[in-house]
């Protein structure tokens, strides 16, 4: 059978989380180093900078999982309450918060003193990104009003304990970036991806739409 | 009984409006102070510039609460009029507006001539924001042709009550802010949560959407 | 009877267009003057940018009123076909256009050189946008099965005179406004309010849809 | 018979992909140059820069046409997989990336030694952005259960060429642009029309939706 179409709130809050995904995961670009440089170093420059592509990378990689995290959560919802459009706020505060960190990693990366605070800031981000996504996750599985009726208990909480281990991963990454700053945050990407590729996406997923002769 | 299904143009006001709303509380990223600070002062350079932060928090507070309001007034719309897309494109202009008084006030809030006028303009623009959304569930609740059906008189006009003390409580916010102006400025997220909490959301709420087996 | 229901493409041609009208409109901000102004001067330093205020305030009219044409046009389409689509692109470059004439004007519309060409760019940007809306409305018309069966050709027919008339009348403002810059420019505004409430827009309204009980 | 209808999945890949679309393309206007100059030198300051101008010209062109190709691909699609989100992520990541190449070839290129890596820059973006476009409609091409029923081998694999042969024109107008950067840049706005109109696009399309009457 289908899956259960989404009520015109479910919608609309996808809309609007859409929206700041998609600006936070585009503002990035703004903060790309662009200073004047002399003739003929722009390539050095680019170069020079390259911390800042790192956490651009980075960055773009994590709002991009969160979206398909997000997505995945919401594909399962029958319809969302007051406290989960609360909790939904919070994830996209942190979200919509990404770029500023991320500036500030790019451009104090590689100084000995600034580089810890920058990646702490950095890091934390993320750890709360995670924590909030699972406690919109956690409070949907436990009012099963909030959830469609095809998904199954077990995939449900092994998605959780996988969205909590992000969190764990996340701030592990962000002990070791107070240690060495760009290998903690570099790390970020491939925990996310690594944590995304294990949890039960696909076994979540409603039952492919048939299309229509 | 299902809520009304929105109609398609009611559907494209409310997609317009979380993209400006999502536009709106992304963007006041874009001004957090980013100044070049000297080698190892990053953590000082940042809590210098707290106020900046406070006028982040309440900001992104206000606009996310302005949204939810937004949200509970269209689920219970049926259809949309000339008139309800003007008052809707004047709610946009203030939340629109709302980053540049809170850099301004963050910029500027630790200066003793300065401050007044920053508190000012800021508590002026969710004093102007919260009018213009009163405006528009006024204009709806008298139009019964806007409304849904299942929209129940009392709890309607409890609502109108609600946000028109959410505007009075913000013109205190403002009057405080004259004379201590981080205070008056910092009071408006309790102010606003409060009034979301106080607001007959609940109770005008449509019947949850039974999911499909 | 209900009015069409909007294709999935008309529906996407849509998201995609709000998007940009709420960028657009949302990034006027952006370029609102922020100076450091020296302690104590607050107010009159923002009084000095009046003429950015004023641009702001006009573009955000127009590109409000913009929208609710745009939005009248489309809930009277059935379909787009590519040359609908590669109009909507023109309209959509001139709408996202408009930020930066706006902070041009404003920055430089008290400069006796430099007012005029600062205004000629911004008439010529709201001429073009009315320009490419006409001729986005006259294609419609003209292939009637682009349009909704429920459409009348009198009505339809003077909407198009009078998006033209829109257009001829921002080419007055903007002559207007080689003479006198902030003149021209400041009747644009109430020129596009006049033509949106002349406009046939509710004769052309597709019937209230019933709120279903 | 009628299109099949979008998966709530499907429309929200759309809706997010829209944003980051119409961002990516609003966003080209933040940068266009916006210096003070001398007074009385408004036109000719504005002339020094064509350059950003045509870069804008042709980033608009080329993100509008992605769009369009977007938009027809997923037009075609019954539903979305991981791998076809993760293949979206990409096309979006490349996207969203433009407006930082857009700014640097403005700036750099009448620089005789940076005109080169900035124009590099700016055409492999455009390379990788019709690769991974390319790459997800093969995707979808190869999964039947993805693509809609409705759709015709033989011109689903012309469409295949087409987006392939616009990754090979924008890639020998990068190698152009390393000789005359402003030539080979120019020359990706008409490749990527040319490429537009010759592809399938029409043949591909569903059937236009009958206005209900």
């Amino acid at each position: 059978v289908a899956s259960p179409p989404p009520s015109g709130r479910l919608t609309r809050t996808e809309t609007f989380s859409d929206a700041v995904f998609a600006i936070a995961i585009t503002l990035l670009v703004v903060d790309l180093p662009f200073a004047k440089v002399p003739e003929g170093e722009l390539w050095r420059a680019l170069g020079d900078h390259w911390g800042s592509f790192v956490a651009y990378g980075v960055s773009f990689i994590g709002i991009g999982i969160t979206w398909l995290h997000h997505h995945a959560i919401f594909a399962h919802l029958a319809r969302v309450d007051r406290t989960l459009l609360l909790l939904n706020l919070l994830v996209l505060f942190f979200v919509a918060f990404t770029p500023f960190p991320t500036s500030l990693f790019g451009e104090y990366h590689e100084r000995v003193e600034d580089a810890r605070p920058a990646a702490l800031l950095y890091g934390c981000t993320w750890v709360f990104t995670a924590l909030t996504m699972s406690a919109l996750w956690a409070r949907a599985c436990t009012h099963p009003g909030l959830l469609a009726s095809n998904v199954e208990d077990q995939p449900a909480r092994r998605l959780l304990r996988y969205i909590r281990g992000s969190a764990a991963a996340y701030a592990v990454g962000t002990a070791i970036a107070m240690v060495v700053p760009i290998l903690g945050v570099a790390l970020i990407a491939p925990t996310a991806a690594f944590f995304l590729l294990r949890s039960d996406y696909r076994a979540l997923e409603s039952e492919p739409v048939e299309p229509v002769a």
